[in-house]
């Protein structure tokens, strides 16, 4: 078996347990008697938005949980490591058919918007809101006995706020519709990344495995948040890049951060090198849905050679985070871990 | 000292604590190290929405507990139990942040919502978000080393999921654009009210009180919930008739609810008694924002003598929630405190 094979296997095995996830909480609000047609949209509500991604961040659950108990584990923690792994992608659903409607996005993973389905409209807030509810309901379920249940509760809230938090800077710093360089800065970029993006896709996975494997000293926490909060941070510097410079039949889509105002890496790195001429140039032409505009942004991003700059930041990261690595206690976190 | 004198002191100590509350949150997000904006932005949100209302669910908290504890309650106590009060009153601000938007309201207490605030728009979905958190926030800076930590997160989450179930009912059967009596009936509205109302403001209240005095036998809670729902859902049907046949300077306010295509108790009641031809007017004329159609509705109102069908519901439900306290098992639970 290829470890390509086995890749697809994990997967599939993760996309079983949504299934019986799904039923059970559809079920529960079945024995509320609710009428039918409210249990139906619910239903729909889960299917349309909970599966369907990558599945990365459900999946680095069982993952890192097989590593930290170096594959000593029990079918039915491997059912449980999912279960929180699921939790996880409900947690992102959430997030997402609230960010489409804030964002006025129109498809999400190749299919329309909650949002934008026939009768759904502004009624996906309160659907998104059910969605979050959800993780607490499988937690309850699943785990309520365990000596760890209150820290995998305590955990979801601090992660849900800190990405709220994130996202709320991400909003007011880049608005769709209100062009102004003026609040970008690399400073801010680093905050809105580290809040909406790393803590609950980098952080959150291992943080839920470091609990079931019994893990209980808060140092461990620290170190493996010291490590995975730059790595969450160089991937989405490396997505703004691709956004860019990606090949579209590499990347599976045609990038739009310029024309959507997106607070990017690229932006944000070519403002600390534009001489005043070229920053009027950016000023005068990000943020607007034209492909003029948007390729005078991409000639300064050219002449600042942004492509280059972003490699130099690869390499650095590279020697960085292998640094960070190199200098974990072993005592606290095992280096493989990571 | 009058009755309410007491009445405005017990308010006016709840509110001093509301400001300790909205200063630790904030100063949270600043030791976070936000950008100044954002920090100022999420301080406007809360004291737009959180304040402001009749808080009669947070200071029934304060009022449980100290019948609960018989008087004797500390200093310490009764800060907590606020706090918890608070906690109820962030969870409504939440909800009505949200409520608003779905509802395309333009004021609520008097001042514009906040999503229709300058500026503000569909951000206030992530700012309905914040508000959540800031329940589990205060949960565990006050409770965390409380041995009934769990159960008040636990509860606030099978609340909230009771109250967004609730609010999905409503909203589908009620679109304020879609005009179908034919979505409605008795026993739909009669879910509604319970889940999207009596749960948060009738019971949470009274059972985290219960929690902080230290009950624990479920059965205590079932009693609680026995009579408390059905409370909630008298003092709803009361608000819906008032709505309709409260004189506006009494009940402060000018009823929409026939206009605004609500799922009110009133259209329900007319429903279950009109003939055909009774029937039909409703159908043609509900749900419409003009003087003339809320006209021809209150007629069948008063041909079919609603006003007189809610004085005998009054009655009867009064003698049936008495009976429902007298049967009170007094070893779980002790009549007064209802």
């Amino acid at each position: 078996m290829t470890s390509s094979d086995a890749k697809e296997i994990a997967k599939k095995e993760f996309e079983d347990v949504f299934k019986t996830l799904a039923e059970e909480f559809v079920n529960s609000i079945k024995t509320r008697h609710f009428p039918h047609e409210s249990i139906e949209w619910i239903r729909k509500n889960i299917y349309h938005n909970v599966p369907g991604g990558k599945m990365n961040r459900g999946l680095s659950v069982i993952d890192t949980l097989k590593i930290l108990k170096e594959g000593k584990v029990t079918e039915e923690e491997i059912f449980k490591a999912r279960v929180l792994g699921w939790c996880v992608e409900w947690l992102q659903a959430f997030f997402l058919v609230a960010d489409d409607i804030m964002d006025s996005s129109i498809t999400r993973r190749g299919n329309p918007c909650w949002y934008k389905m026939e009768g759904v409209g502004a009624i996906a807030i309160n659907d998104s809101f059910i969605l979050e509810s959800g993780i607490y309901f499988f937690l309850k379920k699943y785990f309520r006995q365990d000596h760890y249940y209150i820290d995998l509760v305590d955990l979801f809230h601090e992660i849900t706020l800190e990405t709220e938090l994130g996202q709320l800077l991400d909003l007011i710093t880049a608005p769709e519709d209100k062009v102004d360089l003026n609040r970008f800065s690399m400073e801010k970029y680093k905050t809105i990344v580290l809040y909406k993006t790393a803590f609950y896709s980098f952080y959150l996975p291992v943080a839920l495995a470091m609990h079931m494997a019994g893990i209980k000293d808060v140092a461990a926490f620290q170190q493996a948040k010291d490590i995975l909060l730059p790595l969450g941070e160089y991937f989405q510097i490396q997505d703004d890049y691709l956004d860019c410079f990606g090949l579209p039949e590499v990347i599976g889509k045609i990038g739009t951060d310029i024309e959507d105002n997106k607070c990017s890496w690229c932006v944000n790195k070519a403002m600390t090198l534009a001489t005043s001429e070229q920053r009027k140039i950016l000023d005068e032409n990000y943020g607007k849905k034209n492909s003029e505009n948007v390729a005078a942004v991409k000639e300064i991003y050219r002449q600042l050679n942004i492509e280059g700059k972003y490699k130099e930041y690869e390499e650095e990261s590279f020697v960085r985070i292998n640094g960070l690595i190199d200098k974990l206690d072993e005592s606290i976190l095992k280096k493989e871990f990571i």
